[in-house]
């Protein structure tokens, strides 16, 4: 196989499955050729009944074919029946090689390995997750898997990149006009931004909904005049799997220090006494305790923030109910109070990754976001993170919004400094999924390190009393406590590409070899 | 000039500039192919800095030639002064032979005539009135003009039949990123629907505000990530012309019954009993009354419709209030009720032509209204409807949402018998805009028609004391009155194409022969 390198000197296949691929040329570097895909031309007359009786009613009447490429989005998270359901009825019609293409799996879909080892499935584009991607790692998929951010798959399939031969669409709630949204209903989950590229682009386009409601329900997250069927089902999850009924935050001592250091990073930067204020954080542990200092802070200096990037939960929600941020901006809601805050608070907005991350738009508001504070499994001495492997060197993660949100003026990774044996801070990551140019800081438990390319920000800090070390001493605490890592024995064959958010090869993951 | 014979009989060219015409074939008869269009793929890279300080900047920067098509859209209708201003410009800037590409002109752009007599402009494609319709019908424009309905011109773009060089959007409101509103600012005039189409196919799309606030604004009807440029200008038009204080009903006993007739025949058909009502009408004074008789019938026999279509107005918007209607759905807002209920009512919903009025999707929603009451110019013994020419044959006004509209279960057509010497039920209509097929009734103050292919109607009216008489019936009371209409006498010149909603030609206007 040819290997190229590109800008961060990662060897990527020139070619996969039959397509050039585009080798990563640093941020901003690469300039796309070429109009947005369009879905076939429908006419009116062919649709005037829409609603089937059954999935099998609307598989009968479905172009269906081997190789053809079917969607899913994984608003339903755990709780998804619907991925597991369609993805067994091909198998019992005897389709093969398929291409499942979700916004991303989560161990309820442990049933895919079976369907990709028999052939039903030939590989996974999008993401993927624990024991599918540990397939994917020992070679286990017919073709190379692509990994993409939420904002890249936007793109891919706007781009025409990605081909959709077959979208099915989990709705909380459809009207008989294919209109969907996911703030009503048993299995509301809040957002159904994921599925709207599926909706605007794919050829067919199925929505499945255990609460079919009269026209016209209200929002239209998915608009009717882009669905081919409406599928009502007795239950489309387990609702308490979907979105969890409580949010926790972390009560572990480090896991605060860390959330402490990085809400007072944002203070001390003085990003609270400017005009324009935002942020976004995430559902972990670490993330929700930020939210809480952060919070405290805003209070104090009397800050409102212009937006909150949510996924939301309890805590932002209170944070919009008390005045602390005008607005909302929710992509995925991980909790009960995020789903009926979306229903019910007009400044509470559905967001979906055209207008939040898609690289390749006139703008979308990832850049607009003043803090992120973003995970990682692993970040090395040029400040790149890898999110997708573990040190190890499985692929056990999805890219998520990772690639997109990094975008934010300022971009926090926060990460204990070493998990179990495995430190956090390494030489280099066994994958690149995002380049240390958007990673600004690391806050670990043991300091924090400020990406030199940075002289603002570390202008900024300057009279801060925070514990601001370089990487590179961290990477000698952190492998003062673990040792320092093995290197990870792989094979040639590339199990997966990870693709950057503007469509270039930024990494693979190869085949562990596990002689 | 070969010309060929549609579904109707009426001769259309076969080739109109270049282009070959497809004739209409029958509602609902042609089956189009293809895909739909997608503007050039951007990326983020190219938009860091998109607020230009005026106008000329952003004409300065973008890629303007001989021959392109320029779009705007009518939502600040005789109000808008950003049309005059941007082809002035153009004009000033000496590009020849452009096509205007409007949703609709209003009197106030009467200055593009001039324009067209020129060279700046060679025709317009979309809508058009008045003195530039007049124009048009004495062959003033170099080459044929298109005319089509608000949702037969989001299917043009959408399926790459009608392509915009540069759409340039007043906004009422936007913000920074691009997002645009028209529910706030002093430009307000509620929904920004029918430029959504621009915004989404365009090579280069250009926001213009009064109004430019931080990010994020709400609602989104146009994306940033859709916007090139956005434009702060000091005044987008006027007020009390872009919508109106009030709203009158009619106070002619001859409209009054007319309305009240039509509304008696929405009671007498039975639609108030059945499980789903809906309905959609102007803002018409017979059409104002004819939602005053309604509603006194709905409070009678306690019934909520499932949802009003608007254009919204101050008593669709008292409907709202009173709980007669669950939402209105809203294209465009007559009077300020209209635009700050859009505002402020979370079930008064912005709509646009993809959602509403748009053929080829997998169904719009025009279908789904019960009933709708729409005015003409005339109607024939075949109930084939003209909106666009007069009887002696000047083409006066736009198709505006009519072919789309006439979708609804009965359309009703409401005239008064004649105007002046005029008579409105005719032997032939001079142009075609609706076929009969989708006409299903006639309220006139002399009498009403039903459309003998609506059988279940007229079982449906059996036993009403409505006055209802045959078509032919009318037409010779008619005449009584005004005498037979000259015939209109044109040359073979084939001045503007109707299109019908499908995008095939369901007729042409001719050249007046004023010899």
């Amino acid at each position: 196989m040819k290997m190229i390198k590109n800008a961060l000197g990662r060897l990527i296949p020139a070619e996969t499955d039959g397509k050039m691929n585009i080798p990563f040329k640093g941020v901003g570097k690469h300039q796309p050729e070429g109009r947005k895909a369009g879905a076939p031309i429908p006419s009116e007359a062919n649709y005037t009944d829409k609603v089937v009786k059954n999935l099998d009613a609307a598989l009968d009447r479905m172009h269906l074919f081997d190789g053809m490429t079917v969607s899913f989005h994984h608003h339903l998270r755990d709780g998804d029946f619907l991925v597991n359901l369609v993805m067994k009825k091909l198998d019992e019609r005897g389709y093969k090689d398929l291409v499942l293409a979700p916004s991303a799996l989560f161990p309820v879909h442990e049933p895919m390995v079976e369907l990709i080892k028999k052939g039903t499935i030939s590989h996974v584009i999008g993401s993927m997750n624990g024991p599918i991607g540990k397939l994917c790692t020992t070679g286990g998929m017919k073709k190379t898997a692509i990994l993409r951010s939420h904002g890249g798959r936007y793109r891919a399939i706007q781009d025409g990149d990605l081909k959709i031969d077959a979208a099915f669409i989990a709705a909380p709630t459809a009207d008989v006009h294919g209109n969907a949204n996911g703030v009503h209903g048993p299995s509301a989950c809040g957002p159904l931004g994921f599925a709207l590229a599926d909706s605007l682009y794919a050829d067919q386009v199925v929505v499945v909904t255990d609460n079919l409601v009269p026209f016209p329900t209200w929002p239209w997250s998915i608009q009717g005049g882009n669905v081919d069927y409406i599928v009502p089902i007795e239950k489309l999850g387990i609702p308490e799997k979907i979105v969890s009924g409580t949010t926790r935050i972390t009560e572990e001592p480090d896991r605060l220090k860390i959330a402490a250091m990085a809400a007072q990073l944002v203070k001390d930067a003085g990003l609270l006494d400017e005009a324009e204020f935002s942020f976004q954080a995430g559902a972990g542990g670490i993330s929700l305790a930020f939210l809480q200092y952060l919070s405290g802070y805003m209070r104090e200096k009397k800050v409102v923030a212009d937006f909150v990037r949510g996924g939301s939960n309890k805590i932002v929600v209170d944070m919009l109910k008390e005045g602390l941020t005008k607005f909302i901006l929710d992509g995925q809601s991980f909790d009960l109070a995020g789903v009926q805050s979306l229903r019910d608070n007009w400044n509470h907005i559905e967001t979906n990754p055209f207008v939040s991350y898609n690289y390749h738009s006139k703008r979308c508001f990832a850049s607009r976001v003043k803090v992120a504070v973003l995970g990682a499994t692993e970040i090395d001495l040029d400040f790149n993170v890898n999110v997708n492997t573990h040190s190890d060197g499985w692929l056990l993660h999805g890219i998520g919004g990772f690639q997109d949100s990094a975008d934010a003026y300022i971009t926090i990774i926060t990460a204990p400094l070493y998990r179990k044996t495995f430190p956090i801070v390494v030489e280099r990551v066994h994958t690149i999924t995002a380049p240390g140019a958007v990673i600004d800081v690391l806050v670990t438990d043991h300091g924090m390190a400020i990406n030199p390319g940075r002289q603002d920000l570390l202008d900024r800090v300057k009279r801060s009393d925070l514990p601001i070390v370089t990487m590179e001493q961290l990477y000698e605490k952190a492998a003062g406590f673990t040792g320092k890592l093995p290197p990870v024995r792989t094979k040639d064959h590339v199990a997966a590409l990870i693709e950057w958010r503007d469509g270039t090869v930024i990494d693979c993951v190869r085949e562990i070899d596990q002689s």
